[in-house]
């Protein structure tokens, strides 16, 4: 990940002792990171698109409220992460945006992953400051990074609406970016009535409709998540998306040719992932289907990286984890779903797919 | 860094579109620090180490005291971190080290990095938590991350005897894995009496003494930084290495051909430097010369990314930064050095040399 000194002029010996290079460089993924969440929180981007010209660090500060000294160095430290460009200008470094940074790092852009970074950067950042203590014990550490007890993890995400806002728009950006593919990996034009359970800020829902003209799809989330939702997410104008508020461990289930799981399954124990696939057997009407959405980790154990340690998020912060294909599988057969198939995106998030006998 | 899913049975579209690869890379850095500091604080690798055979996840924890859960999801983190081997035994995975986890993540290894982890881990992962106030107020955050103001850096730093042990055997980690290179970088044999100011656990005077035998080394350094270095990490044996007492701000420095400033003037401002830079001229034999060593950052603000990076470290915890050679050779210039030079190292460290004229 990072980049590393090419030979200049230079004497060592780098190619030819051992050496921790990329060790060094796990060690320092922390510092990137968090380079990256701060220069979005300050709004380093925003100001770069927003200017006519590339600016100087100088401009940069002024502008997002920084030191000239401290804004220096997050800019060369942007330039080496090639999420800026640099520009000499009358003998001074001036900066603009990369394409990736203007379409993910600016606040006002549809596919902006800022919502995301501020999530990762207040919330798992400080929770993975106990990672040693998860895996110790096994259980997530919610109450010794925020002093809240998670017998219920969603309580305990969802302690405000502000903290709720915050998990919706981190949602809604990840769909923004993923949820085309893992909405048409499958075909899912036989599905005519949809339901999403757990479907939060309806970005799913709308990956949905725009991808099959004739569906309808209805959202199911706890009731604070459906008024959240419906305020500041799903406009009148989508009008094949409705809701419906309810607890889909406890209240009855809408009827639906599909019912779509995505990213809900990853936080919950085996036998309470079977209880709820259970009650959408139930619910879904003969012919139907399920479509889990998640980050499978691949059979053998070698990964993806990024499905390993998501399992590790999910094991700081929730009562899951991330699954294998079969994994999955399993706990769709055990509560009566068959001809069960899955396919990888290339991305982060896969689907999983399984019928209910006609 | 991460790796990404291949395509398998994919019907994605991850090459077609413009998809944050990069960014998300990024924005998980800092699990991949955090999977490594945690493996190694539980001694993962030291147990991998001591074991005759590859070991199942269970049985790594029971040998470091950890849940099954968390050390399988730890494990496999470590697997697709290429830091662990796995073969498939009776239908379980089992774990060993590779060479670089055996040669760098555990305890007993003399290239150990354990001790840099720890730190990493314990006092940069905190204080970088404050990385964009640092950023907005352009100074240190020690007193946020710690409740300690901060000064004197090195009086934060050196608060308590374990905490100032913790830094020396940093120092010392670093020193082992990329002293060679610094002290070879230039033919240093002309110089007989060498002094290394700051030089702590002496992990560098030793490189000096194995590469120029004919060569004494006197480590300058604060009273308790010498004791503390005495009694754990220069012997007896070292007969040609020798101890002296003093703040190099304040007291007078003993006489000598060169003068070693090894990560010394990144933690100070320009005037700092240039204050310690001209006492040291003035204690100098004529014809001697000091040796600078540092992370050095390319004159067009190119990179290299390590060494931004550590100037945001700098940032967020002393009142220091990183330097390019030029600015560098200008404040040697600035206390009376000439004929000044910089040698790249292709590793972290690079040197610079200024000569006092004859």
């Amino acid at each position: 990940m990072a980049e590393h000194q090419e030979t200049g002029t230079t004497e060592g010996k780098a190619g030819n002792d051992l050496y921790p290079r990329k060790i060094l460089e796990y060690m320092e993924g922390f510092l990137i990171s968090k380079t990256v969440f701060t220069s979005c929180e300050l709004g380093v981007f925003d100001v770069l698109e927003a200017a006519e010209r590339p600016l100087t660090a100088e401009e940069v500060s002024r502008a997002v409220g920084a030191s000239v000294d401290g804004a220096e160095r997050l800019m060369a430290a942007c330039s080496g992460l090639q999420l800026v460009n640099t520009h000499q200008e009358h003998g001074q470094v001036c900066y603009s945006n990369t394409q990736q940074a203007s379409a993910f790092l600016t606040r006002s852009s549809p596919t902006s992953l800022y919502q995301a970074v501020q999530f990762s950067s207040g919330t798992n950042y400080l929770c993975w400051h106990y990672l040693t203590d998860a895996v110790r014990e096994g259980r997530n550490q919610y109450e010794k990074a925020f002093g809240i007890t998670s017998e219920d993890f969603f309580q305990a995400l969802y302690r405000s609406d502000e903290e709720m806002g915050k998990f919706m728009q981190l949602m809604n950006a990840i769909w923004n970016i993923c949820g085309k593919d893992v909405i048409t990996a499958f075909d899912l034009s036989p599905f005519k009535n949809i339901c999403d359970l757990g479907g939060c800020s309806g970005a799913l829902a709308k990956q949905c409709t725009s991808s099959y003209p004739e569906c309808n799809v209805i959202i199911f989330d706890l009731s604070k998540v459906v008024q959240m939702s419906r305020k500041h997410f799903v406009t009148e104008a989508d009008q094949r998306i409705s809701f419906q508020e309810g607890d889909f461990f406890k209240d009855s289930l809408p009827e639906a040719d599909l019912y779509i799981l995505s990213r809900i399954l990853h936080d919950w124990t085996d036998q309470r992932c079977i209880e709820l696939l259970r009650r959408i057997h139930k619910a879904c009407r003969s012919g139907g289907a399920v479509l889990v959405v998640e980050a499978l980790l691949n059979q053998d154990g070698s990964g993806p990286l990024t499905a390993q340690l998501y399992s590790l998020n999910m094991l700081v912060q929730t009562e899951g984890r991330e699954r294998t294909d079969a994994q999955y599988a399993a706990l769709l057969a055990a509560a009566g779903f068959s001809s069960i198939q899955h396919r990888r995106t290339g991305k982060i998030y896969d689907a999983v797919l399984g019928y209910k006998q006609e």
